[in-house]
């Protein structure tokens, strides 16, 4: 739910993160009239602003919703909410979405939430920035609260798509014609050729190169070899 | 580091999201010469973009990082790169940042990152949006970027700044309270009154007082008593 937005950038910004992140119900309360036009008008933003519906009230607004979530800076006013931090806020907002609708509340760009507006609020929600002093643009705060909503805890942990690395024996073989190529070049010296050797295939090996990768490195010491044996 | 980037607003958007987050070092490359000179005179944008540093090419912007990470809302091209999500990218940011500088790239806002800006990478990571078709505000982009990064994972568990509920004395006092104040506007029936009673110590203790509010709810039924026993 937008409150007394001023910037057409704005809404149409809160509106393509709600798309962003699969989010469908817009609200709009007090929104400075022609700003809320322009945006509704704005190429992309097209069917979430169409469906937005405007308040004339918070109150209003918050209607069906069983939970009301303000959210806040901080920093500049004595709050008489309890104030949750956006990871742990968004945890709980998530168990309460399970039951019933849930709003999330943003204010103006110059004020913020106006203490009325506060007050219709359960409790509220700040995004942990290092410098409460320095407010976070709108469009950004919505995407990152929104972005934290449907954010899976789960897929930091796991390890999608990984490379599948070269087999030993492509790696050795990779090795065996390296070798061959620095021999025909004149880099391996005859009395420390085995400690070289070794060196080179420790080398290779630090490489970390991967399944695809393989027969690309082979097709160009082969090259090599071939011009370096002409 | 922006690449690109057309739009003074996203340019003065992602220094402040940087600034947010205590990011401290931006690099720009190839910007659109007078969006860069917008931006730089934009309000509140001042030191960080003051010190940023306008750079001839990826190459040459990434100097003296030893990872670099591209940004990239897939969907429309053949990546030839791993791509990780978010939640993950950014833990193994995190961990290489411990050594070395890293650097995150953002392309521009209408084509992003060409394949050429690409090879510099060494891995991909991309926002988990819904619709990968529709591609995200770089702004928004940036600062989720840089909030995953800050993002603290234990904050999600804490419950820091609990609430104190009311001791179970205060409970009891407002139960009487209610139950007198109840009994003197006629709504105890007394032969039904034990069971009502009991009904109301419950419902009483449901509400999830808490400390501070319980002598303002004692107050308000005292006031209420005083003016039904007039």
């Amino acid at each position: 739910m937008l409150v007394s937005t001023r910037n057409p950038l704005n809404i149409g910004a809160a509106a393509r993160a709600m798309a962003n992140f699969g989010f469908a119900r817009l609200r709009v309360v007090n929104p400075y009239d022609l700003a809320y036009r322009e945006a509704r008008s704005a190429v992309g933003a097209a069917p979430l602003l169409q469906a937005a519906e405007e308040c004339a009230s918070v109150a209003a607004a918050l209607g069906d919703c069983r939970l009301a979530i303000g959210t806040t800076s901080v920093g500049h006013r004595g709050l008489q909410h309890p104030i949750r931090r956006l990871e742990y806020g968004a945890r709980l907002i998530k168990r309460a979405l399970a039951d019933a609708p849930v709003a999330l509340l943003f204010g103006s760009e110059k004020f913020g939430l106006t203490n009325d507006e506060l007050s219709h609020c359960h409790w509220l929600m700040r995004i942990p920035t290092v410098d409460a002093d320095l407010s976070m643009n709108l469009g950004q705060a919505v995407a990152l609260c929104l972005y934290e909503l449907a954010r899976d805890g789960k897929a930091a942990q796991a390890r999608p798509g990984k490379v599948r690395p070269a087999t030993a024996a492509e790696i050795e073989q990779i090795t065996l014609m390296l070798m061959e190529t620095l021999d025909r070049s004149g880099y391996i010296n005859p009395v420390t050729g085995a400690s070289t050797e070794e060196k080179i295939r420790r080398l290779v090996r630090r490489l970390g190169i991967v399944a695809r990768d393989a027969p690309v490195l082979l097709g160009m010491l082969r090259q090599i070899l071939w011009k370096l044996e002409k």
